[in-house]
């Protein structure tokens, strides 16, 4: 067998082999096939597609490459989610306590971010002393006691997704569906949960950038998870303004926490219970309305904030200054940005803002950069809300004035005003299960 | 600049701008971008394609990557001529001293063969003492002095093309028309002759398989060559099956020397006349008729022989012992393949021919495997031919009776026997220039 014939083949749209495609993935972990080949199979990949049963072997060809975490000593059912990422998504935050509280386990494995979206572990960072890097055995033991836990990605997970993510980065095959779908999926099988959760971002700050992308991409990851005997459902959710009034890390924690006690902003609210209610619903909780209903309760009644206290705590963390009334930012400069018009917000364009908020010291452009975990974005208005000209839109919290400066062109450049009255994007759009699709 | 961000635009479809791409391919002769960076681009122009100013770009700055040769002060026309590489395609052996004879210069520089097509450099390397690795001066003195040589591609020749040739070999991003254009146009060019005609080969044995593929590289090709102020066409010639009787070095400067004595076989005298009036033609020589009727002239009266004669001996070579009426291949082992049915031949696959040769010892598999030089196959019949059970169909010569078995396995595979009488290929199918497509 030959990588050369692989590529060929793929290049002509013929299906792959599980025989092909295992040579390919082993020799390229192994170092035997060379990144110009892989590259150019990848490129193929994303003009001419992979079928099903490919997307299914390439997932377990990944899966195959690292350890698999077994969670089967922690009794019950247990949930995952994962967001294919966005700007201001703090779902997971809030979702794994709610989900916890209602009494289904969540053992969840979470990632950095990098460029425009953030990542949950550099979240959970901005606590003071929150420990992420936990082993196996306190893993297990915070989620059978607490019923959660969410900790750092272990790097013997799925190598071969690790070495061709780095590969696919860097020579512009990131955007490829069958390969976006084997990259998540092998890492969420290889979790061990028994039901999967996807939240599928679509819009301006998303990769998916239109509804029907989106619904090929949830298909395809359904598919695989099924394949794989795992509960699987995507819901279809908009990303083209931020999530909630919260960018960068410590500002976003403590706009969970506000959701978690009962108030917070009301977008990141419906979110967080539409997904907490499918993930109770594949974990057998009931209805869709029962589940929902579940899930509301613990806001209002205390319980989901509680679980995620205990949660933080079982993990080091310090969450009290969160807590306070009177919580500020601890970023050294804070410097308002003023409407320039009046008239209706009719866009804030996520990926934008999240760079905005990457150059404000809250992401990282590249893998090995630092983050002010105090910096960010506060959005004091949102799309579709009126704004007077001179009204606070936001306040960026920074190191820097310089930085400040350079977010503020940014995130002008991705505000629209006018007067006439905007047409509101739906927040919930689909949910694809193995079923079929329904459209909200 | 950054690499990524080309890949990404060629990805999408989108046009590259001069500074792009001369960005990419001066960034990858360097060193500074890596393989499998430049692989994904490659595989990115297969599936997108580029446009007409990109061709022009892409092969400017391949040329700008090497030594252009001068030839000016080589007075009167220069003529070059091209084949896109087939089976048994020895007609530059043939065209370059009639269009000499016709007294329009012809400073030619070859290739070596690889895989299941011949390099003219092989075939005349199986002249006793022929010396092809020419300096320029003596190649210049020979081509004012006879008025044509062939030598070999020098180093410096757009190392572009090379280093660029050698990564798509591996990648399977070869048959990709602009690529192909501008990886022949930069060598055609920095050639230095004024009119050149391309001989693009259509059917099993070439890269383009189909008719309108090779009518797309033809226009694509001849639209650069204009752009470059030359005088370019192309004539689309049949290579469903070999080009003439014999394929393999040998055989094939035996066979050049029948034609050019006014024998050998019919098609491919045809083809060789066609091409040189052709060539003829850009060179000003008169209307085509006119040009048809001096190079056959040529053939007839022995001028053509006489100037191939005189190229040999210029450059060392010993012709005498092709030319003697008994010439029989100095191959040690000789081998007969007998006709297995009645009836008409239907097909003799030139791809399938091709191998079955290399298999006997005329071609590389790969660039660093030695010829015999000997090698080879003689077709005692031809496609629309009648055959009787047990007649001899094609004669092997190799230096091992085991190659010949499995050369005979491939060309059995390869021939096709039937009782009806085939429709037959068309030799010649059509013109293309700058002024259109004349198809005939």
């Amino acid at each position: 067998m030959r990588a050369y014939d692989i590529i060929e083949k793929k290049r002509d749209k013929l299906e792959l082999s599980k025989g092909e495609i295992n040579f390919l993935i082993k020799g390229y972990v192994d170092g035997e096939i060379p990144d110009y080949q892989m590259s150019a199979f990848l490129m193929a990949v994303y003009f001419s597609g992979m079928t099903d049963d490919e997307c299914e072997i390439l997932t377990e060809c990944m899966l195959d490459s690292g350890e698999k975490i077994d969670l089967s000593e922690i009794d019950s059912v247990k949930v995952d989610k994962h967001s294919t990422g966005g700007v201001g998504d703090k779902t997971t935050l809030i979702v794994t306590p709610i989900v916890a509280a209602c009494g289904v386990k969540v053992a969840k494995m979470s990632g950095r971010g990098l460029g425009h979206t953030g990542g949950t572990i550099d979240k959970l960072a901005s606590i003071p002393h929150m420990e992420t890097n936990l082993d196996k055995e306190k893993f297990f033991e915070i989620v059978k006691k607490i019923g959660c836990s969410i900790v750092s990605q272990t790097g013997n997970l799925v190598p071969a997704d690790k070495k061709i993510y780095a590969l696919r980065d860097v020579t512009a095959t990131v955007e490829s569906k069958p390969l976006i779908a084997s990259s998540i999926m092998s890492k969420k099988i290889a979790s061990g949960a028994d039901c999967i959760l996807l939240d599928v971002k679509v819009g301006d700050g998303a990769f998916m950038k239109t509804f029907e992308d989106a619904v090929e991409l949830s298909k395809i990851m359904v598919n695989i998870g099924s394949r794989f005997g795992k509960k699987v459902a995507a819901v279809i959710t908009d990303m083209n303004s931020p999530l909630g009034n919260a960018v960068g890390n410590a500002l976003e924690v403590r706009e969970s926490c506000e959701i978690l006690k009962g108030s917070g902003p009301k977008d990141l609210r419906e979110v967080s219970l539409v997904l907490s209610a499918n993930m109770l619903c594949l974990a057998g909780k009931g209805t869709y309305e029962t589940c929902h209903k579940l899930a509301e309760n613990t806001l209002n009644d205390g319980s989901a904030f509680e679980k995620f206290k205990q949660m933080v705590e079982a993990q080091g963390g310090d969450i009290s200054n969160f807590e306070k009334e009177d919580y500020a930012s601890e970023a050294k400069i804070r410097h308002d940005v003023f409407a320039w018009d009046s008239g209706y917000i009719h866009a804030m364009r996520a990926e934008s803002l999240g760079k905005a908020s990457m150059i404000l010291g809250a992401g990282r452009e590249r893998k090995e950069d630092n983050i002010d975990y105090s910096a960010g974005i506060l959005l004091h208005r949102k799309v579709g809300e009126k704004v007077n000209k001179g009204d606070i839109l936001a306040t960026f919290y920074s190191s820097d004035e310089y930085k400040c400066i350079d977010a503020e062109k940014i995130f002008k450049e991705s505000v629209e005003i006018s007067e006439d009255l905007p047409k509101l994007n739906k927040l919930i759009k689909a949910r694809v299960t193995s079923q079929g699709i329904e459209k909200f």
